[in-house]
């Protein structure tokens, strides 16, 4: 079954301690729809401008991304600029320039508004909103989010809550979220506000999700070269939703290897910049690290 | 099998947002020595004033815990006390006072010396080697550490990581002493400096190992309670090998479930003040809490 995603289609511009890469592929709805072409077709739905590189359009068209919800419209695309420290946990925003982004107006084409599984990546949720009025019946809805729209979106965001199935954040955003420090006790304040599934993302540290068979540990792939950790959520979510799309039937069921196969997605994106490492691994590459995660995590 | 334990036998003052407590029983020995007891028996080594309450000396009792090496003298206990934040993860030392631990030298009593499983729980590295010399062909040795012995004590503590089996330290602990901040390479980068076997704990994040079978990521029990996590790491470190004395045979096949037990045992410390709430489980709550873990962890 198919995935449509919706989010950010931008250029990074991303420095490390070792390195600088300007205008790579970026953006939520980047990472999530090459992170979940790997286990089923993805409907992308976006905004780019007329300086959008032909190239990263045939990099979607190898992974055979739908790009018919992908807008072309004069003026520049979405950029973020940003920079990490040693330890590539702390990142700083250099410049954010929102260009056609200011005026998306994601308009489903018709043949996406029957997509089974539905990823609302990073995005204002405003527009996440205006995504799932135009979808009809979907199996199953994820949305992500960052603190940016904690701050300035909150009511939107809690709104969205009560419409969709699962909901992914970090943290330190669940922290900010509920006002709780302990995430065990974060995650039944967020189950309160709407979701059934909810999945707490810790970086290096895995993940967490709350859901009706109780909570599971998910374990992070362990790495030795992050590369560069941006995208890697998006990674995350998206070869989440990739691999329930893709074995479909019962959710409670199939969620737990979902999170694993996006844990490991997530692996392959901070092994490189931007999506370059990710382009390069076939779906052999992934369930390889899945079989490397289950025996580095069994006992 | 039998364990023994060297460390500190200490008071602890503890404040937390929420509660203050004085002279609780505390010190590296005594929580990992309560630990170990649920799974073997356990001769500790340590120093205490005369001013040690005997119903802390009932505490060891109860749990059968040898106490032919703990020294009483004139002179006051070791006492710490300490603070944590509302997150409970940053701590800040109010006081130490050594006391008698000033002229602390362990001396074994004979019956110890042939103890097949050694735990070196957290003490300066120069009384680690000190009981270690005394020690005939021990089965497996493991030691822990902290910060304060890598600032002022690193020569002794390199010497003695030739000597042991197993190295536990902290992630911090990891990155000072390798000067690596990825985990998966600091790991690497100790094992060149001794150890078979090296164990970096997480805290609320759990605990990867490197050894012989490659790596192994430990889950930590997710508690929505925490409240003093003071010896958590100790009685990880305990319960560990506590577990292996128990089930005795190869270290290699049993040491991923006597970290699972560790890490057990350390969230009941958390869950309580001091020792409280450990002293008042029994091992079939351990391994209750164990099976919850493999459904937590299984994927």
């Amino acid at each position: 079954m198919s995935v449509l995603i919706v989010g950010s289609t931008a250029l990074d511009s991303i420095k490390t301690p070792n390195a600088e890469n300007p205008r790579l592929l970026g953006g939520s709805a980047s990472h999530a729809a090459v992170a979940a072409s790997f286990f089923a077709p993805v409907n992308l739905v976006g905004i780019v401008g007329d300086d959008f590189p032909t190239a990263y359009v045939s990099l979607y068209r190898r992974h055979k991304i739908n790009l018919d919800g992908l807008q072309t419209v004069t003026g520049k695309t979405f950029h973020w600029s940003g920079e990490y420290e040693v330890n590539m946990n702390n990142r700083r925003t250099l410049a954010t320039e929102l260009g056609v982004f200011e005026t998306f107006n994601p308009n489903l084409p018709e043949s996406y508004k029957k997509t089974p599984y539905v990823l609302l990546a990073n995005i204002a949720p405003a527009l996440q909103h205006h995504v799932l009025d135009q979808i009809k019946k979907p199996k199953f809805v994820v949305a992500d989010t960052m603190d940016l729209w904690l701050n300035i979106a909150l009511p939107d965001l809690l709104k969205l809550l009560k419409r969709i199935d699962a909901f992914v954040l970090n943290d330190s955003e669940a922290r900010q979220l509920t006002e709780e420090n302990n995430v065990v006790k974060s995650l039944a304040k967020i189950h309160k506000m709407g979701p059934k599934y909810v999945i707490i993302k810790k970086g290096e540290h895995g993940a967490i999700l709350s859901g009706p068979k109780g909570l599971f540990i998910s374990p992070a792939f362990p790495l030795e070269n992050v590369i560069d950790p941006t995208g890697a959520g998006d990674s995350f979510v998206g070869g989440m939703i990739g691999y329930l799309a893709q074995v479909g039937g019962n959710v409670d069921q199939n969620i737990r290897r979902a999170m694993i196969h996006g844990s490991v997605a997530a692996s392959f994106c901070c092994e490189g910049f931007g999506l370059n490492r990710t382009t390069k691994i076939k779906a052999a590459d992934i369930t390889r690290r899945v079989k490397q995660l289950e025996k580095l995590a069994a006992f």
